[in-house]
């Protein structure tokens, strides 16, 4: 098909098409004259792919390009490919708020015990270590008392989930495993967080008001 | 004592305290002459919490005047004070990607139908509901295979640590439960967030490359 029928076929304007390709999002089509191209279902695929992830998941253009990279140049097993893929991903664990200390080494170690301690193989170098470690050294800081079972607790909780997630992911082709994978790990991240508030808010409720008392 | 001594006692610099008595944050001392105040331990406490919400915290100055409103008028109930508390803080829900989108009236009812069905008591008008919202509309665009129990099975794993959370919350003075309660919504977020992604690579590591490969 030629571009205007990928446009209309896509619902995506034919400049955006073209910024897509000029910025190697989007894989060249067929050149069938000096200024014509044609395209197919491979182009359809890879722009539902590129707007989902620009537009629910709010990727920037240089994530997207990441994520793009692991399906373009697929690792030998799917595990690493959206290993690679999540990689891409800025973490959005608390906003600004997590980004700008520089985490100790006694920090970035307790991170590591953790995960042995767990059992859990994860990526030796994965930045989320980083993240983790961030957050116990905030933690830390402010003297904050954690739950019993303390980090381990949370950790075991959320196992539970990530194997069900996991789950998810169909393995029909690289586009859709990345897509389920990537844009799976990116929303579900704002659900936790508010259904944690809500959850707070209830359990507030119950301990310091007494079930019947209505809330404020 | 004098504002020298707090600073000593706070290791908060002289500088730093007057913008804080400036910025209504720090309540203050007492005249003693024209231009000497005395400080006592109250102000000591007051300079700890507003330490820690700006240090480990990282709150903003806007979100700490809300949270010490919440302090120095405090309502009836404690639960209402630690809610106004917590209403104070800006959403840290998945970053800017949360942010800007407009709410429809249909997500906003659905995400009133989930904690409904919950059986959650929740503020009704607790901008945590857009927040849930705002996740919901996300998921729904982006066509995302949720975990078997949808929504429901991340709620009700969240409010079993929620519980757990709130157990931790000390009632000696406003400013301790505040501390806890407010440090405890914001420090927990990316540490949750960190785990899930590491429990995300554990999980895709075993489905993917069965249990005995070594991770790339």
């Amino acid at each position: 098909m030629r571009i205007s029928e990928l446009s209309r076929s896509s619902g995506v304007a034919t400049a955006t098409i073209k910024y897509y390709l000029r910025e190697g999002l989007l894989h060249a089509g067929e050149l069938t004259a000096a200024t014509q191209a044609q395209y197919d279902d491979s182009h359809l695929d890879r722009l539902r792919l590129i707007r989902a992830l620009l537009g629910p998941g709010r990727l920037s253009i240089a994530e997207i390009r990441g994520v793009l990279a692991a399906v373009d140049d697929p690792p030998e097993s799917p595990n690493e490919m959206l290993g690679r893929a999540s990689e891409s991903l800025e973490p959005q664990t608390g906003g600004e708020r997590s980004r700008s200390d520089a985490v100790g080494e006694e920090y970035r170690q307790q991170a590591t015990a953790i995960v042995d301690e767990l059992g859990w193989r994860v990526a030796a170098n994965t930045k989320v270590l980083d993240d983790l470690a961030q957050a116990l050294t905030a933690i830390d800081q402010a003297g904050l008392a954690l739950i019993p079972g303390g980090v381990l607790a949370y950790a075991r909780q959320l196992h539970g989930l990530a194997v069900a997630e996991v789950a998810t992911v169909p393995m029909d082709s690289p586009e859709a495993a990345v897509r389920q994978a990537v844009l799976g790990t990116i929303l579900i991240e704002p659900l936790l967080l508010a259904l944690r508030r809500l959850a707070l808010q209830d359990a507030a409720g119950r301990r310091f008001d007494g079930t019947d008392a209505p809330l404020a």
